[in-house]
């Protein structure tokens, strides 16, 4: 038999031996996920999972090949059907964002390319940064401005802090450290934990993060704001950081960016805006303008995979200062030596802009979801997660039974079946509606009382979900409450 | 028409309207793909990017959709033929592995199923950590150790630090920071940059690292080690990390990491190993032997992505102390409370393990690679990447006009063309051979000698295409140092 012209002379290479088997096989699988993305609606949300299906994933290395199309059916019947079930319309637990078919086929594609974008010459970083400038011009920052793609807002809320840090040091903070510098900074009570993390993992300690109060509206108070700053001026402490929340993860709230950023300007203090949840909003043009001021941010980090719907991991740190973050992060590696021309050309590259060497390329399903649906489709649907979970709120507030526990912000609600013992039998609710595979909400405590909490971030989700996952509620908690009664229960 | 059971009755849903033509395209989609991987060979390796291409990659935030075969067609068009092309067997710069097309299945189921690993009560987290203790056997760490995917060994160097920083200070670091605690560590001087910049990200700066010359064979020199330890433990700084290698970037050598367990089990200090280039060369038996002592090692980061040939990215850290490693990273988020029962059991969770929280399933892309291609076959195709290293060594050494410059330890080769002015020719030569389309090498300096650098990673790679990278290097060396020359080159 001939060789084909391209094939591999290579008995070591991992390419098929016989590509035309591989390719029906490829054929067979690719067909079976777009089965499963089409029926989706009709299996559970999530299932509780039995140990005789954990075990099959405890086996020793393998050293023998398996047949590729055992090993789907692996996947098929053994993983798939057990994830959290964050692609369902009727997934509402966390903020979790559905994916879609066109962000699958990104995938495969952006896989087989097999880019590294830590660098060098190629069109795969360009694409990085027409998509960092779409970013730049949604968010009203300047075309100069900086950014790269990161897993999400932990590591982006990181890359922020430590931007910030050199802003406020200068480069002797790469050699020095954070010893004997001061830095004190600020964010309110319901910022998200990977800020608080950011200052651990950059050696500045939590206790140089400090807590403000929040409003009514679960906002930062500005006023306490500015007499905590004050109290460490006169400390002789260094105040250099704000984090400002868009969107916070029990209630969606948004800080008033606008204010922050006054403050921030008049005291020279660097203003991050943690946009994981929220900032996306600003494409749906009844949202937008609850996000007045994030143009005025120095940082800005936000996920793609939220309610961008891009498949898992993609986040985005945006920095309005380039020079100021390439500073933090660039490297003088000699093997990572630049050329002005060859494939060692195209500096700076994004390695030199935060700490991945190694980086796929999750730009490019951000940037073919964003192309494939247009940024208007998207902001409609972000638009309607929110419209929804204000249907919901409107639900919650005509039924005695249940009680809102958060004014409705963005797209997350948080409320509770009334009853005696509430905290003991709304965390046992929540757990009998994943369980039933109805829906999958969530848990939170609201000042201090236990609420079950819904997320509206898939773009699957319709009205129906939302009474499905109410009159779930209301049976699990009669049912639970009173034992005695045994209303039917009508998913 | 009747609407299929599985439809969305959604508008605002990102679901194909029409799955029937979505089917057909993503078939042609994935056929694209096929052929392409096909005829990689056929192909040039990298071609110079012309500014027509870039300025396509320069528009405004699409706010209109675009047909999803109209943005397949720019991908096919205008982004697979200007990648680095690291997928190609004569792709030789940098350490980048190759991918295969069972990789680029992997990634569309996963892309498919959308989980979100940062935690929850899901299969995809049992796969994650199958395969993270299928590497707990391969190193011979204890099965009851730790390990999470990450990005990179970028990040896996930080996390390992992180800890070590926890094992140090203990848990008072998470809120003091590193202020008044005089930690020290030691790489050699042929340390990743990665390590240098875990110092900097992590606040103790990059002064605390001590750089350690190495032997002839570019490994650390572990008597200036042990007297670097002694001169601080005299000045009362706190020696707490040594941070190996397995693989340097510039010549792929290997530290004695048995000496250096030796070292950190007597002085009490953490040995963390940084494997990105040559741990899973463990799975080879002609190289185990080289990376004896690693089973002694707090902490391991490699990559996967690299020799493992597993698409980008996903590289490892693995922890031999579990209950520190936990201790580093878990949060006490009321959002992130934990269940015995639902979707919110099965704790600790990954997240509890890094710095993120939105993890994608990278695992998934290892499992099915291993799984289908067993390690056995990914070991023969590493140890013959290392021979094809030592068969071009051995090409050099008996070429008069090449001159090796330094001996090869696994599979980096170093070299050059000999004439006058060597650096400013070699320069050119590299970026000749790139811009030809031939090989892509990369250049490092060796002892302050510009080295053209090939790294023969790519599981595609064969006797023929070193064999073509050097006739290059010959051919393009003779025609710049003397322009007079025109010998014919032959690809």
């Amino acid at each position: 038999m001939t060789k084909k012209a391209g094939s591999n002379p290579n008995p070591y290479s991992l390419d098929p031996e016989d590509w035309q088997n591989f390719r029906q096989n490829a054929h067979l699988m690719l067909d079976d996920m777009l089965e499963y993305l089409e029926t989706l609606r009709l299996r559970p949300v999530w299932q509780p999972i039995p140990e005789s299906e954990r075990s099959l994933f405890r086996n020793p290395l393998p050293w023998l090949p398996e047949d590729i199309m055992s090993v789907h059916k692996t996947f098929m019947n053994h993983i798939l059907p057990f994830g959290v079930g964050n692609s369902h319309p009727r997934f509402m637990g966390w903020i979790h964002g559905g994916g879609t078919p066109a962000g699958m086929l990104a995938e495969m594609l952006s896989a087989g390319l097999n880019a590294n974008l830590g660098g060098r010459n190629q069109i795969p970083v360009a694409v990085e940064q027409e998509v960092i400038h779409w970013m730049l011009e949604l968010f009203g920052f300047p075309d100069n401005a900086s950014g790269i793609f990161v897993t999400g807002t932990s590591i982006a809320n990181l890359i922020g802090l430590l931007v910030a840090r050199t802003a406020a040091v200068g480069d002797k903070i790469h050699e020095k450290g954070v010893e004997g510098e001061n830095l004190v900074a600020y964010a309110s009570a319901s910022a998200h934990t990977s800020i608080l993390q950011a200052f651990d993992l950059a050696g500045l300690g939590t206790l140089s993060l400090r807590s403000i109060p929040v409003n009514k509206i679960h906002q930062i108070d500005i006023v306490a704001l500015e007499n905590a700053i004050n109290d460490d001026k006169r400390k002789n402490l260094r105040p250099f950081f704000i984090a400002a929340t868009a969107g916070t993860v029990d209630v969606g709230a948004i800080d008033d960016l606008s204010g922050l950023s006054d403050i921030a300007r008049r005291e020279k203090i660097w203003l991050h805006v943690d946009g994981a949840l929220g900032a996306l909003a600003i494409l749906a043009p009844d949202l937008a303008p609850r996000l007045k001021g994030i143009e005025f941010a120095d940082s800005l980090a936000f996920d793609f995979h939220k309610l961008g719907q891009v498949p898992y991991d993609a986040g985005v740190i945006l920095v309005r200062d380039a020079v100021l973050h390439h500073q933090t992060f660039v490297s003088k590696a000699a093997y990572l030596h630049r050329e002005t021309q060859g494939v060692a050309g195209g500096s700076p590259w994004p390695c030199d802009f935060g700490p991945d060497l190694s980086r796929g390329f999750r730009a490019f399903k951000a940037w073919f979801t964003f192309k494939v649906y247009g940024a208007k489709k998207i902001g409609e649907m972000i638009s309607n997660t929110c419209a929804l979970a204000r249907y919901m709120q409107s639900r919650i507030l005509s039924t005695p039974d249940l009680e809102l526990l958060a004014p409705v912000s963005l797209n997350i609600v948080c409320f509770r079946y009334l009853c005696s013992n509430p905290d003991e039998v709304n965390a046992k609710i929540a757990i009998k509606i994943q369980e039933s595979g109805i829906a999958v909400p969530s848990t939170t405590r609201i000042d201090g009382k236990l609420a079950i909490r819904a997320a509206i971030t898939n773009h699957r989700t319709s009205s129906e979900d939302i009474d499905a996952l109410l009159a779930a509620a209301r049976s699990f908690g009669i049912s639970i409450s009173d034992p005695d009664s045994q209303r039917p229960l009508r998913p």
